[in-house]
Formats: structure tokens, sequence, C-alpha cells
């Protein structure tokens, strides 16, 4: 009766207190008993992490990241040892591990560790016994035996890199949604789950805003062709699978419309238009650490010529600060800033196809009267930078022109 | 300026806290500062165990002892990292490392686990690159890596098992009591910290309701000679050295009194007196799990006995039940039971080489009209079943009379 093996990851808040833990290990058995091998990934009960953290910060403001890794893993170890408490009172046999014992080998960069390798002989072994296995997200260990972290999304990471590297047949990332929308419900109540959407259209969608995975395990997924599901942990009803193609309508040109209301605009005016001035800007930039988005730089008159950028909000006084200062050295103007602003996206693998896309967003922007700011295109995403206060407008209008809505 | 290798072990309310971790902190910085090489084990932070524990109970009311392992183990993680971002905090280099990184290798009794070997390279490395070395008390790994708790006490054995893998020149248990003492200073308040026991005297003492140290890292500090000194971790003043030998005044028979309430008495009245009938009172008790004190059997008269014993108070319905069964199958008469008493003894080398002693504790009962129900003696104590109603009395009588006060 042995039906494939699936990964399962359960995030923070799907297994956020013992009732949710309950219903965890109840979904995990039923597969089970249909014939399914089963790995399952888990990341710490709701708020630990946050609760380390601050512990944490009481004692050192700069801990040391080794011992912030080693302290914050406790957190998945804790939940796994408590699914598989939770399994075991179901009456199925189920074992639990680190990242460590499980053979999750990373590089040495704490608090954001790359995997290296991980070696499935030891779970492999448990799933022949017939065991449920369940692995700590997050997490992985140096060749030295120190334990590491993998950064933001990290359980996701965990869960496709074990699917592909024990050849799962799914890789199902439970989350507090149900899946990936053509926009985000909480704007446009019209806004359509997505059955499918490929790994490029997630990772515009992941880098453009949209919550639900961190672009990293996609790109992953994306490199060994793992197929992924999203799905809610709180209902049965099937999600949005990630995967290399989809067979859509012929005329499905945008997947999505993506909001992110977190950047600020930095614009340089009167940049002297020499070789190098705008590479200056940058590299100072990114040498003080200040993580630069969308750069938009025009046709020059008069041998001078407007550099615009965004950077995240929080980092904008640093940012703004550290811009006059460069400005001042290249003769440049004055420098503006600007943190009532939107990034509005559309995304779809259709555009690569269908000319006109472009044309179509400027339009629908321009005749609800919205000024756009900055554009930026890739193969298959256009952003536009518009003033904040219409980006819902913007949102609903491009979800109905493009076809979106339910 | 290498002034010798301290092994220090901090219990769970002496880190119960951010500003008793800090003060740890301090403490362990100060040792480095003078020159020792400094090696800390830590225990889980206050109440951490009591809470997972808890939680588990939620999940499962029988939880696999692997789990449990899994599970508590992450309390002493927390507990290291902590210290180690504190000591970090002070300026000085500490590295913090889990049972298993640490390599104390047990075998698979999971939650009672005992130590095989302990691989202490890993400790001499960082030690000789001048760093604090921080380990997890209470845990282990087997061969197979999976993580093991050394049950009660586990802690000190952790400390107490690397000092002597680590040739350490002093083991020092920080405990909420400033040392060992005559007797209970709760109820005597002339009870004398003593500067120094024997191994013999304290494990005699820990066995008969001292709650410093579990007997366990006891005896292997007495198999390995070394040396412990047990002291406060709220004060500076010196505690009491556990050691081989103490050089006392000759006149020092007795070290200390000890209390035990916490045991029932048994009675199995007129077993006959034949061959086996004792046996098989004690080995259904054992079979049953039913774990037997103190014996105590009489001569017989018309090939008839009294048989009584000692059961832990939380063992008595049971015992008494399953007593009452096996004195039908062999024929005995009634089955008493007693939980109102309590165990005095008095401890010391010293008795030994001195007779009379036995006499002069019973004179003393006798004196304040105190009835000995039970006595059991070794080759240093001498213990008595009283009834516990006079057992502070028995306590303050017998510390005066070996002249224990200050």
């Amino acid at each position: 009766m042995h039906k494939g093996l699936i990964v399962q990851k359960f995030g923070g808040s799907s297994v956020a207190n013992v009732e949710r833990i309950q219903n965890v290990a109840k979904r995990v058995v039923a597969y089970r008993r249909q014939g399914y091998d089963m790995v399952v990934v888990v990341s710490a009960l709701g708020d630990t992490t946050d609760e380390l953290v601050k512990l944490a910060d009481q004692i050192n403001a700069e801990p040391s990241e080794r011992e912030m890794d080693m302290l914050l893993s406790t957190g998945e170890q804790i939940s796994v040892a408590l699914l598989a408490m939770a399994i075991h009172k179901l009456g199925l046999e189920a074992i639990s591990f680190t990242g460590s014992q499980v053979g999750i080998i990373t590089d040495t960069s704490h608090t954001r560790a790359r995997i290296i390798k991980i070696n499935v002989d030891k779970i492999k072994e448990e799933l022949a016994k017939g065991k449920i296995v369940i692995v700590a997200g997050f997490q992985g260990v140096t060749l030295n035996q120190d334990i590491t972290t993998l950064g933001r999304g990290g359980s996701d990471l965990t869960a496709v890199a074990l699917a592909k590297e024990l050849g799962a047949d799914e890789c199902e990332i439970y989350t507090d949604v149900e899946g990936i929308y053509t926009t985000d419900p909480r704007i446009e109540s019209a806004a359509r789950k997505l059955e499918a959407v490929t790994y490029d259209e997630m990772l515009e969608m992941a880098s453009l805003g949209a919550q639900v995975m961190q672009a990293r395990s996609i790109e992953v997924a994306k490199k060994f062709n793992v197929p992924i599901h999203v799905r809610s942990s709180f209902s049965d009803k099937t999600g949005t699978m990630i995967i290399k193609e989809v067979k859509r309508m012929e005329d499905v040109v945008v997947s999505g419309v993506t909001l992110n209301k977190s950047e600020a605009k930095i614009t340089v005016c009167n940049v002297p238009d020499r070789p190098g001035a705008a590479a200056k800007i940058f590299k100072e930039l990114s040498e003080a650490g200040v993580s630069v988005d969308m750069i938009v730089q025009n046709v020059s008159h008069l041998r001078q010529t407007d550099i615009s950028f965004t950077v995240s909000k929080a980092n904008l006084p640093r940012a703004a600060k550290l811009t006059q200062k460069i400005a001042k050295k290249i003769n440049a103007g004055d420098v503006l800033q600007d943190e009532f602003i939107a990034r509005i996206s559309i995304v779809g693998v259709g555009m690569k196809s269908h000319p006109g896309v472009a044309a179509a967003m400027f339009d629908t922007l321009a005749r609800h009267k919205i000024n756009i700011e900055m554009i930026s295109t890739s193969d298959i995403s256009i952003s536009c930078i518009i003033q904040k206060r219409f980006a819902e407008t913007a949102v609903r209008s491009l979800h109905g022109k493009f076809g979106l809505a339910k």
C-alpha cells in the first residue's frame, strides 16, 4: 500500500498551542494511514523564537551569532518532540530529529547558514521501519558540529531541501492562508486563489511582497524541480501548486497583482552625467550595508540626470544621510526623499509572449488618475512606484483589468 | 599565570533569571581573570524543566522517553547559550556546548542514562584558546546520536565526570545553601557548616535525606577521588569540601544528624518462620517496582516473626495492598501500616573506631522519652525509625549530645 513520499512543513502558527499540535498530528496520521511515507518539518511553537530573542537581548544586545543559533534552535527541538508525542498518542510510530541529528550540513555562516549537503540515510532507515519522521526546521550543523540556523523562511528551506534529497512526490507547505491569491484578499475581495503558479511567478511574487514563502526556498525548489503545495493548516481545501510549468488557457497573461508598501524612494537630482557617478552612489551605499532595490535613471539633459532608487523604510534615515554626503562629493544637486510610496506590480509568465501588457497597465493607472513615478520591468513582471494613497485603488483596478477576479 | 583548572556547576535556581545569569557570569569571569582555566556546567533556567514536562503531559500522559529527553535537553541548551552571551558582555571569550557536542556518550537508557565515556578533546582545544567552556548539564548522547538525559541530579554528575576526565583541581557545586551542615538549620539553629566531610559520610547523608547532592555524583567523585566544593551561588563564603579523608580532632565521632520524613512503615505480623517467606515478600514488591529501604526482622517466637520495612510515602497505598496479598499467600497475619514515622540518623566516619556510639544515641532518645521502632546500622551511620512527632526533638537532642553545635 506504498503510495509515495510526502514532505509536510508546518509553520509556527500551525503549532502555536497544544490543540494545534494535536491537529497537525491528526493530519499527519491521516496521510500515513492512507499509505504515504511521511516526513514532517516543524517550526518553533508560536512566539517561542521571539521570546528567546527577547531573553538574549536582555543579556547582550549584540549576542554572538553562534550562541544565538545555539539558543534559537531549541525552539524547533521542542516542537518536534511534542509532535512526536502527539502522534504516539494517536497510536502511530514517530521519531523526531534535530537538524544536526538528521545530517543537514551547512556552512559556518551562523544565523543565515546555507545548506551544503544532507545525508538522508537516517531518515530513510526510519521510514523503512514504517515510522513518521519529524525533523526540526530552520536548523543545521557545521562539519565542526556547531549548530547553525538558516535565517528567515529557514523551515521552508529545510522542507524543500529534504523533499529534493529524498525524491519526495510532493512538498506541502502548511501556513495560515489557503494558498497563493491573484492579489491580497484584504484589499480586493474578488481575489481568487490560484490553482497553480510557476516557480518564476512565485519568485517574482515573493520578492515583490507576497508573504507566503521566502524567495530562497522557491529558488531551491525551482533548481531541483520540487513540486510545492502551499495550503492552510486550518482547512482541508486544496491550496496552490508551485510548479515548473502551468497549463493555462491561452489568454492568461497576468497571474497576480502584488503590493509592497515597505519601501521609500530617494532621488539624487542633477547628477553630473559622467562615467562612474552612479556607481559611486551605489558602491558606498552597499558598503554601508544599505540594500537598494529598484533603480531608475533617465536620459540626461544638459549633461545632468536624476537618479532615483528605493530602500526599505527602516533604512531610509541612514540611506538619505549617506546619499547627501555622496551627492556633495560628486557635485550632484539636492537629495529628495519620499516615504509615502507604494510599489504595485503585475506578475505572469504569459507576459513574455503578449505585447502591450505594460501599456495596458500604464493606461489603467492613468484612467484612475494615478501618477507613475518610477517603472521597472523583468521578463515576467512590471512594477510601478506610485503614491501610497493610491495603492488600493491601483490593486483593484489592475486586478479587474487583467481578468483576475472570481 | 596558569593556576589550574576548575569545573563549576550552577543549578537551576542559580540561573533562574537574567540577573542571576549575569551574576554567574561575573563569578566565572572573576575566576578566569585570576588565571584559572574554567569549565562551567549549567542546569536549565529555574522552572523551565517543569514547564516542559507540563506541556508534554498535556499532549501525552505517557510520553516516549526518547522524545522526553529530546524535549527536556533544550532547557540546558538555552542556559548555556545565555551564559555564554553574558560572559561575552563582560568582555571575555566563552563558547557553549550541548552534551552531545562535547562528547558525553551515554548508554541508551533514556531519562536515566549512564555515562559510558567522555571525549574531552573539544573542551581542551577551546581551553587552550583561552576560552571559558560552558557545557549543558544533565544531558548526553548515545553512540547512535540520540539525545539522552542523566536523571535527577544529572548536572552534578556532568560536572563531576568532566572534572575527573579533565583532571580538574577542583569541582565546585553551586547551590542555594552555603554548604553541608551538621543538621538542617531550619530545625536546629545551632547547626554548624562543616568545613569538610568524606565521600562516605556525604553518601550516607545524601541517601538519608540531605538534599544538596545526589548519591550518584558523590559515588563517581569518590571512585575517581574528585575533590568537590559545595557552596552558595549567592555569597562568596567558602562552603564544604567533600573529599577522601578529613583531618579532624580525635574526638569527632559524629559529623551530622539527618532526618527523613518521606517514608512510611509497613509491618507484616506473624510471618511463618520458614526459609523463603521474607524473600517472597521482597521479590514481589521489587517486581512491582516498589523500592524498599530499611528492613528489620527480629528473632522469632513460636515459629513466627514480624517483618517491618519502609517505603516512600508515595508508594505506600500500592505497597500495602500488594503486601496484604502476599501475606495471605504465605499464611502470615495482619499487615499494619504507619505513615507517621521519621527516620533519624547519625553519620560519621569516626564511629568505626568509637564503640558506644549506638548506645549513646539510644540513651539520648530514651531520655527524651522517644520510643525507637526500628534500628538499622552501617559502618558509618546509625538510623532509628521513631514517631514523626518526635522528629525535631530527636534532631536537637542528638545534635547537642554529639557536640555538633557551634
